[in-house]
């Protein structure tokens, strides 16, 4: 999407076609750094400091990894490293595991000399694949965004996101956001309410900068504020991403994630997660058992921003002595969830749903969901 | 309770006399500043600024700020811009009206040459009621824990609460607190998951430093973890404040309340508000009439807290382009609330429940609740 008017991705092949280029997220929305990857290691780096993100995002960058280190060596030993670090860098998003696997495999069946231009097209094609995914998921998901719009002709559409399913967190388009930008596109009048994401306020930081890049009218809330929007009727839907999903549709999403189905459930209003296939884990019946990332308690000790004197600040919001705790995502149970925006169409959050969308991949093992 | 060691209530007649001395809250819990309130326009700045907070405390504050005003000027004219002025700070919490026109009523009744010293008497006896108060509902709340402790006897009982109701949001003890430090006393074992209450993270400021003061287990959590927690079984009850709760029991409290409720509810686990009387509105039977205060966007487009040069910092965390809106309150329903806990007993959350308890309050008028 657009960045001051031009198009821009969150990770690209560099210009002299030996490194990475990713946006530090990190800095947003106060810098626009682009930073270079040029090795396994500051790709994992970027993956664990946050420097990307979004499940889609980092499956895409751990591909580049895999390709960093095929360049440097080629050799299986290389080979398995570069995937055992990666798989180790974020536990929650099957995006990253299901990327490294698909690489191993390939890379393996070529020969050492190969590897490393196969690699790199693999990476590009990885993105290529997101992107059209993404869209895939806009195509389908716009169409309730269309239908909202002939109901409340009174005022624009409401949309109610949570932490950032935009295009930063992607490849280009994002989930969540894509039916959003479709929408626009098409000159629908939507407004969406952007719930801030403590601790590290990806909704903030990077959903309303990108909204505002694409001049999308939007409201930043804090998390607690959600509840009250909606009891208030001032939501007509929620839209999320997911880290994962299950193949019986228990939605795996960034912390809070669940409070916000929870309340669009309790006051009849439609809560949509946009899954594109890769999030999808089809191993999985239970979203209970899905691991859960803990993250440094100084992400929610400490609150980073843009202080006066235009510095990148750090400012501790809790006494000394007092310890936190951080989990990253919860699981959200299919029941609160109304729909899955897919790149094949919307379906139910339920086995029946994902199988008729995706036959070929719904595993005969898988359990049917009750509904 | 207690601040490094030594008993310490929230608001005090100074030393000499002439003033009311409170703690700054907005400087906690990094600096701890006694601030002398002189005169009827710094209690009103203390209240509006939130330097004072709590319904409980803003209503012995208003109380105070009755009775510096009477020591200037104890005329009609003074006593009604008084009660205006101190009515129009903040809108949500009933105890604050409440506390004004029982001074009012009182004041008029007696000649002006007796206003300062009543209202002096009565701003004294106010807090004296609260702190009696408080304790009750400490009494009553701590059989809750006494009963869990009995049951989970493996651990610690996990309690959950949001934003301060604790000795900083009353006079001392607090509401939600006081069955804490109650059954702390007792000598059963507890830990506290506190939420850390954006935008103004008065859990992460107020009620982690309170606790940690009183040397009791706790945790900070970010507002999204509270669903997460609930879910995995990591969390015994819930018990939270009110700023007024209306008589058929809906409770209206910290924007995020509803929230945790939602997800208390969904997963089996008992929701209790810690209800003064004085925060009970006997004529509203409607929690949606209740009116919800809306505060500065910056509260929500920057965060406070101490940089690493221990001065007091904002930083902005939002694009600065970005709108953002700030809503303080939100309303639970009743049916989503498993008690009240009040001083006179725990009750259900309708107007059965608590007619049962305050006979001589609850008006003929109120309409019976469904349960």
């Amino acid at each position: 999407m657009r960045v001051n008017g031009k198009p821009q991705r969150s990770i690209a092949l560099a210009a002299d076609g030996r490194a990475a280029d990713i946006i530090d997220q990190t800095l947003l929305p106060h810098a626009i750094d682009v930073r270079r990857l040029e090795t396994l290691e500051q790709t994992v780096e970027a993956i664990r400091e946050m420097r990307v993100r979004g499940a889609p995002l980092i499956g895409a960058t751990a591909a580049f990894g895999i390709w960093l280190a095929m360049m440097r060596d080629p050799s299986d030993e290389s080979l398995q490293r570069a995937a055992t670090t990666l798989r180790g860098t974020r536990p929650t998003a099957v995006n990253l595991r299901a990327a490294v696997d698909e690489m191993v495999t390939l890379l393996q069946s070529v020969s050492v000399a190969e590897r490393a231009a196969t690699a790199g097209e693999r990476a590009a094609a990885y993105c290529e694949e997101d992107i059209r995914i993404n869209r895939g998921i806009g195509e389908h998901g716009v169409e309730l965004l269309e239908d909202l719009a002939g109901r409340a002709a009174h005022r624009p559409v409401q949309i109610l996101t949570h932490c950032n399913a935009g295009w930063l967190a992607t490849v280009d388009w994002g989930t969540a956001s894509a039916p959003i930008y479709l929408a626009h596109q098409r000159g629908i009048e939507l407004h969406v309410w952007v719930s801030e994401t403590r601790p590290r306020n990806q909704g903030a930081a990077l959903t309303a900068w990108e909204l505002g890049h694409e001049g999308i009218a939007h409201t930043v809330i804090a998390d607690n504020a959600a509840g009250h929007l909606l009891q208030r009727g001032l939501v007509d839907i929620c839209i999320t991403g997911t880290d994962r999903t299950t193949a019986i549709g228990d939605v795996c999403n960034k912390i809070g994630t669940y409070l916000k189905a929870l309340a669009a459930h309790d006051n009849g209003i439609p809560f949509y997660a946009a899954v594109p296939s890769p999030s999808i884990d089809w191993q999985l019946t239970d979203g209970a058992t899905i691991p859960i990332e803990e993250r440094d308690a100084m992400e929610v000790t400490h609150v980073r921003g843009l202080a006066d004197d235009g510095a990148m600040t750090s400012v501790q919001v809790t006494p000394s002595g007092s310890p936190a705790s951080n989990y990253g995502f919860d699981v959200t149970p299919a029941r609160l969830v109304t729909g899955l925006i897919t790149e094949r169409g919307v379906c139910k959050a339920s086995a029946d749903g994902l199988r008729a969308l995706f036959p070929e991949r719904a595993s005969a093992g898988v359990v049917d969901s009750s509904d």
